[in-house]
């Protein structure tokens, strides 16, 4: 083994290791309730500390401890096959499939929110806490991917968020530990914030944490059936609707605040991209709950607010089965299902600053074709555009697509219907949850689908998760020979 | 009125004098018929021939008759509103609003062929007769529109299309006459191979006319409801599997083969590309068709070759409700109704040779991305492949795509359920004609919309076959300021 696999083996097995460690607080929850399931999760912890040490000692080396673009692509991709397949492993105590527990378990990591779990309200607390745990664990994940490594290894215009140090280096810059800590200090005290006022309107503890970790990781898990509908409790609504906002921003632009920059979240164009459009597409579909369908204002507000904001940073909490509210929302929502939030945040989708930069250079585009000598130059957040990213984006948007046409023709093939095999295929690629129709709809579940199109998804998940390309790199055999 | 908007005045007003000269031809058949309907088309000619007349007149002009990049935009949308405007008055006559009248007008001269009439079989021949010819003519007009304006005029990729004579000019070519007599030539002479074909397996006369027309132009009206359905005859349909075809191919490509280079057709990697995926799509799906359906072979064959050509050179015959055949074809035909056949072709869609540039420039991005300093020249069809190409394609692929997104939206907003919506978008601007679920599938129709639904289609129809960004350059404000 070369050097550098030996340091992708090395970290895998730190974060296996710090995976086995996670795995002991349900198992406390289940002892605490005087739940027996809590032998699951301790068996799951020893194998995974167990292949965790494994890879820290087989792959422990005294040269310097670096990684270069290459090996950043190979160790992303794989510790996003390795965690979620260890984090399966205490679910199987539940007496399901291995399928069903690595697909609860990538939708959990990647914040998807797709569930084959019926009964919510039944399971041991255990088990509910961990699925709320792998969520939150996830964000961070996908917080540090996005503001350490994407940048870096420049897939689908993310080369957009370097910051001047990556700029002058080849190397993940040194302070990326420094990062990850402030970005879990930001996390950890939204987390917090989020809790305590699910708590001061009325959940339970447990229930209070448990929906914190899903809202902030825009992940979507809940410890009840009917999801938020289970607590009816519009100011509970409200929280987690500027919590779900909040997960959907920027992260590097909070820390940007928090050392001094007070106006660094509204100087970035994509969070005012993203307010603007919900402020304008609640308020339309608000009035058009309250001509339509004599919902009172407010309560059509909250409603619109709650639904729009958990799709659009793809959350994926439902509070009501909005697709019984006619063709139009089911239209918009779907339409809203790709769009996602901001990069650098929890959320999945395509994301706001992409479709940004789509507008700007399909305006430019426009522009100069009936007039080639016109000269059009692209500003983003009051800097020059990149030339490389306007081609990485649209780049970005076909293979995201393409993806979603090849993952429902499989799952056509596979049997699902038209309906639900598109909307599953879209959900799972932008990291959402729910789908349309009566199997996968708000009010449905993932159960029912055959074994191998839960595989599918699950490779979806991690697909959208990781922007595609990152994915697609790592499978194209060039890049083995290179 | 410049003199660059009476060129234009003058070319539309000769092209509504033609069309009012062809009104006269359903008129005879109606005659002959005895049937009272003739007066439509000769009232319908009148106003077309006047408003001509009035443009030829107030137009013409001593200069020199030139067309620059600008004013071929203008010519190319106006012609597009004008044609179908003007075309749709004799529809009036059957009793139907100008609005049915107007929608299909435009779905046969953009070749989609979805159609707002039921009982064809007891219709008048001179309005089936004039339904087809609206699509011989569209298809006429798109061939000249794809091999002489749109290279010139750059947009989405088709600047690959440039001949060596348009390199060197920034008018559009003198030989554009003569390159429209080979069209109608090469054109005209496929008609009569097709139509005699059609006599040949048993169809009648006037139904081998009107089918031949529909399908060398890819458009798919039929004289029956029951579509190709009717005729239950095995050697009609794959002459149509051929014809189609032969009107999904680059008609350029048979220009310079009738001119004497044999391998021109072949030459040409998006012919070899439509034929290789063709292949293998309809062979998957007859062992499908086979396997779980217990379809003989060669009837798997046929209609897999029949339903899966319809779609994609979008010409929308149906010879059977394929929607019947289980999820798998669905998903399938509803992926498949984005393709397209060639360019310079009567087919719509987003076409193979850009499907053939998207999939080689994503492949050197993954190349590159991960080591930027390898060098990658993506060559097609044997050439360089012009810078400026790759950035088109997909900038061509988000605007078509965003077009269905909000099509779709504006319809569910219109009352159309998700799946209605959904298709009917992508349906009329991929110009293929049937959609899915009960109201417009492959057994549906048009008719059943609200009004409101059909302009939006019409438009759609339009935006599809002017590839998007003729008609959004048009309507860009810059481009009326420049």
């Amino acid at each position: 083994m070369t050097l550098r696999y030996r340091a992708v083996g090395f970290v895998i097995g730190l974060l296996l290791a710090m995976l086995a460690l996670l795995m002991l607080l349900p198992a406390v929850v289940d002892l605490a309730d005087g739940n027996s399931d809590w032998l699951s999760f301790v068996l799951g912890a020893a194998v995974t500390g167990i292949a965790g040490g494994y890879l820290i000692i087989s792959c422990q080396s005294s040269g310097p401890f670096e990684l270069e673009v290459r090996d950043a692509f190979v160790l992303t991709a794989a510790t996003w096959v390795a965690i979620p397949a260890f984090a399966a492993l205490p679910l199987i105590g539940l007496g399901i499939s291995y399928t069903d527990a690595f697909f609860e378990s990538m939708s959990g990591l990647t914040t998807t929110g797709s569930t084959v779990l019926t009964g919510l309200d039944g399971l041991p607390r255990g088990i509910l806490f961990w699925r709320a745990l792998l969520q939150w664990i996830g964000g961070i994940g996908i917080i540090v991917m996005a503001i350490v490594i994407l940048p870096f290894l420049r897939v689908g215009g993310m080369q957009l968020f370097r910051t001047e140090s990556s700029e002058r280096s080849e190397k993940i810059v040194p302070n990326a530990f420094s990062m990850v800590a402030w970005i879990l200090s930001v996390y950890g005290l939204l987390t917090l914030a989020c809790g305590t006022l699910f708590l001061v309107f009325g959940m339970s503890a447990f229930d209070a944490l448990c929906h914190a970790f899903s809202t902030l990781s825009t992940g979507g898990y809940s410890t009840h059936d009917a999801s938020f509908g289970y607590f009816r409790e519009p100011g509970a609504e409200w929280v987690a609707v500027a919590f779900m906002l909040a997960g959907g921003l920027p992260f590097a632009a909070y820390i940007r605040m928090v050392r001094g920059e007070r106006a660094a979240l509204w100087r970035e164009p994509q969070v005012r991209g993203l307010l603007a459009s919900l402020f304008v597409i609640i308020l339309i579909g608000a009035a058009v709950l309250v001509v339509d369908r004599a919902y009172a204002p407010l309560d059509a507000l909250r409603e619109m607010a709650f639904n729009t904001v958990s799709i659009v940073t793809t959350t994926g909490f439902a509070s009501t089965d909005y697709t019984l509210w006619g063709p139009f929302f089911v239209a918009l929502f779907f339409v809203l299902t790709f769009s996602g939030a901001c990069a650098g945040s929890t959320s999945g989708g395509i994301k706001v600053y992409r479709l940004q930069v789509l507008w700007l250079s399909l305006g430019a585009y426009l522009a100069r074709t009936p007039s080639p000598h016109r000269v059009v130059v692209l500003r983003y957040g009051g800097r020059r555009l990149p030339d490389d990213v306007p081609f990485a984006v649209l780049g970005f948007l076909a293979a995201f697509l393409g993806s979603v046409a090849l993952v429902t023709v499989l799952l056509g093939a596979m049997g699902l219907d038209f309906v639900t095999a598109l909307t599953a295929a879209s959900t799972a690629i932008t990291n959402v949850g729910p789908g349309l129709g009566p199997v996968i709809g708000p009010a449905g579940n993932f159960a029912g689908l055959p074994d191998a199109a839960k595989w599918l998804l699950a490779f979806a998940m991690m697909l959208g998760r990781l922007e595609v390309f990152t994915v697609l790199i790592v499978l194209d055999p060039r890049f083995w020979r290179g």
